[in-house]
């Protein structure tokens, strides 16, 4: 049963106040010291745990939906004495190493969504720095379009997690500085091991902010950046009304849930779930009147909202769930008619926001550490943005038995506007090695049963009735019997095929490499960094380099 | 004092036969079961250790120097049973972590010396798979142009890491099976958990080799692809006669090495190690017949095998140095002569050669978990290809003193002919974010002195002859201080800024996830599948994923 909820909306948050002002948001961090989501730990300074994260991924997201209409976000503390912190570090001290990888995955989720709503929504960020600003409070600035930071001989940027810590900025922060920003590689080398920082002037000439203005100019200089950002073009025109987002209103039981088109059925013992997606019913919309009227409403986002929180909890709360059949129940006309309803009108704006959202939660999945294994059998309908969900699954199995025919069939939401990680389709991905193949089944429009969908290379296997159930008993068994962690790193080695990206880098170059440290005698070991920051002990380290 | 060498010579191999008839050279594995480099284990099944290792490294390097008529060199296995079964896992299981995971980087580097081989000299490998191929040896293959597999009932090509280690195939065998041969990714999912591996048509038919034959017909269907091979296009004409690669000689005294053009003085206690370059002396090869006549002697070849050497030993020797200060000596516009005749004359084979030497030298010193700091001082020649040891560096240091004048200077082999990694050079990588000062840069010939290097962005800090030695000693204590293993991870995501590429991604995602994975219980636990194999015990998991 779950502790906690990834739900929450801005009447109760903790540590967040959003405030909207015409085109122009503010979001402000006062990080509620005891409202820790579990005990043993105190928020100090604005730092930050899961459940402060929890409340900035809702407010990006409710921003986004409920306010079209504003251009700026301006991201500053509400702290007196800092901007923000970082990631808490007793918390992480007390943390298991799953705790640690989750947590990290879900920030960097957040810190991209950040991104995301600029570059899809045209909806800027700017980081208002007006106090210190240290390593998960610099990343989270990173994440930003724009970054002002306050000159008051005080305030500095800084990742001081390599010389405080002995681990590594886990939210992107060193490939951001270098990739994002491209601060020059040996001065990010020496800011990265600065544990007091940079400020002032040096701060704007290496890149790491954009500009700084002493106490008395800063709230101008913010306001002349918001004006500059709010100028910005966007990829699609956004006006009001927004929609709201309401609660998901999920029914939990004994290894269950159920929204109303996801349900999810865990088996403990196995350590397999079952994910069920219910296609949608009755008519969808298909003009950008009916979209804006069906609002959260619709299929087509209500479904990935759910989808999203009920993956999120397999992630916490199921650690030990290794497997994930991912299934799908319903009217695959109905799928396909509400994809190209969204894409015919791609340039309304809540169009745009529920694809973008789709893509976001297909990668939430593809990104997280649970093999998925598709099953595509009568009364499914893995059509367009559902068979998505048999494209990022690690093998795709489909009933080949002529008595219960099954199809599957594609969309726009295939053809690109779904994009992985590192900006490819799941198609381009899957035909890397035969784009003539890809090319054929992008122009291809209709059903594809069993023996065509094997034809065309997107089933994995496809046995028959006969064999259906013990082939699946049998590969599931396989699969749950092998090293969860050799799986993770098969898994992220083989999703990702083609050039990486900044993003991309982030999952897996950084935070392959931030696992490995949280892993290590030097880092949480009894003389770690991690384990005596804050305690008077010095740590001690095995310098053998690896 | 070294326990071990990295040099060697085909009269001195235990494990490789070479023979070279005409434009075809044949390297034959027959693995000395009882020649491990240390004691404790037996290398059956032409399975490998780093002595193994180090006599293919050098086949490949002199094939490429001694031998450039060579046009197809086919690599197969001498041993009845068995074309290669990988890794000895005794030999891992009894390994420290430090050791697998620099036993892995320099196998993972002699595999891309073979790919580097085919694609800048066009001497292009087969494999000839004439049994049973497993793990690392399928890697061996991967890395080869061809893959023909015996179709005998019995030989498959299999990476059953996953299922029996609980590791990864840590040779770069995910990559490459999805990002070099783009094996669809769900097949590639099949086919890594498969312990068994897939043989015959299967094995083409998804990509996993090129060609199978029966028994009867596997020489001639060898042959044929040796044929095909060697009509293929190369970068360069090549025509003997090769040059002999002599010992390097080098003399070993306590912390010390000292090659002909280059030192090595390792101070212990500091954990600091002082690498020094000597530039060249007299007149350099400025034509296609001095550059032959020179051969192995000349300066740009020698000083680059020398410091190759230095680096191998430095990372298994001396695992406790964290830091290498680079430094040169000697005269910079020998340096600039030497590379100018060498890039003039790229299209000569053995120019060619060097060019790409001196290339994968470099990659290996940057692939390297040792901090760099570059130090410039007077009487230094951090000139051209020198130049490119202070753009590796983590940090450059120069001294700016008007009455102590050092200078650096750019040649053509910084102009992209010492391609990192990912592809790109290291001014192109250090100017990121700067594309204008880069143009500016490349066209600038003579000398840059402090000032000059400084305003173009090269330096990283220019203490004057006051603060110098503080400034470098206290850098230099801070930088030991830190946790070994943040900054590994630190250093690999701020050096490779920019796209990845199978080679980069080899190093970055798979071998981060790899090392993470040789941390967990799941392997290297009590009972972890590392530590269990081979053994009647079953490995029993934790099986929480993250």
């Amino acid at each position: 049963m779950s502790t906690f909820s990834f739900e929450t909306d801005p009447t109760r948050y903790r540590h967040w106040k959003l405030t909207v002002e015409g085109e122009t948001a503010r979001l402000v961090m006062r990080v509620d010291e005891e409202g820790g989501l579990r005990e043993g730990y105190v928020l100090k300074l604005n730092s930050y745990d899961l459940g402060v994260d929890i409340e900035l991924a809702d407010a990006v997201q409710r921003l986004r939906f409920e306010h079209p209409e504003v251009r700026v976000v301006v991201v500053t503390s509400g702290h007196e004495r800092a901007f923000c912190a970082g990631a808490n570090i007793p918390m992480l001290a007390l943390s298991t190493h799953a705790w640690k990888v989750n947590f990290c995955k879900y920030t960097n989720e957040t810190r991209l969504s950040i991104e995301d709503a600029s570059a899809r929504s045209g909806q800027r960020y700017l980081a208002a720095v007006n106090g210190p600003c240290a390593g998960g409070g610099y990343e989270l600035a990173l994440a930003c379009d724009t970054i002002v930071l306050v000159d008051d001989g005080n305030s500095a940027v800084s990742l001081p997690e390599v010389p405080l810590l002995g681990v590594l900025p886990g939210t992107g922060g060193l490939t951001r500085v270098v990739d994002k920003r491209k601060v020059r590689r040996d001065r990010a080398d020496v800011f990265c091991t600065l544990a007091e920082g940079i400020k002032g002037k040096r701060a704007v000439q290496w890149g790491l902010v954009d500009a700084v203005a002493p106490k008395s100019k800063f709230v101008q200089a913010v306001e002349e950046q918001v004006a500059r950002l709010a100028k910005l073009p966007r990829p699609v025109e956004r006006k009001g009304p927004g929609i709201k987002l309401p609660p998901l209103g999920v029914e939990e039981g004994e290894g269950k849930l159920r929204y109303r088109h996801v349900e999810v059925s865990v088996d403990a013992v196995r350590r397999v779930a079952e994910v069920t997606v219910l296609g949608p019913e009755g008519e969808q919309p298909a003009t950008a009147e009916a979209i804006q009227a069906a609002g959260a409403e619709q299929w087509s986002l209500r479904a990935f909202r759910e989808l999203d929180d009920a993956m999120l909890r397999l992630r916490f709360f199921w650690p030990e769930v290794g497997l994930v059949l991912l299934k799908t129940r319903g009217n695959g006309e109905a799928v396909w008619e509400a994809d190209e309803g969204l894409h015919q009108h791609r340039g309304h704006w809540l169009a745009n926001e529920i694809l973008a959202l789709q893509a976001r939660v297909l990668r939430r999945l593809e990104n997280s550490a649970k093999s998925f294994f598709a099953v595509i059998e009568p009364g499914s309908c893995f059509h367009g943005v559902l068979l998505e969900l048999a494209l990022l699954s690690d093998r795709v199995y489909m009933l080949n038995d002529p008595t219960k025919p099954v199809h599957v069939a594609l969309s726009a939401a295939n053809r690109g506007a779904m994009p992985m990680a590192h900006g490819l389709s799941r198609l381009q991905v899957r035909f890397a090695g035969d784009p003539a193949r890809l090319e054929a089944l992008l122009v291809r429009d209709g059903l594809l049963d069993t023996e065509a969908a094997e034809e065309a290379g997107l089933v994995t296997i496809a046995p028959d009735d006969l064999d259906w159930e013990d082939e699946l008993r049998v590969a599931i068994e396989e699969r749950v019997s092998l090293s969860p962690d050799a799986l993770t790193g098969m898994e992220a080695s083989l999703r990702f095929v083609g050039p990486e990206n900044c993003d991309s880098k982030i999952f897996g170059r950084l935070s392959a490499w931030q696992n490995w440290i949280f892993q290590r005698p030097n880092a949480v070991g009894e003389t770690g960094a991690l384990s005596l920051y804050g305690k008077p002990t010095r740590p001690s380290f095995d310098y053998r380099r690896c």
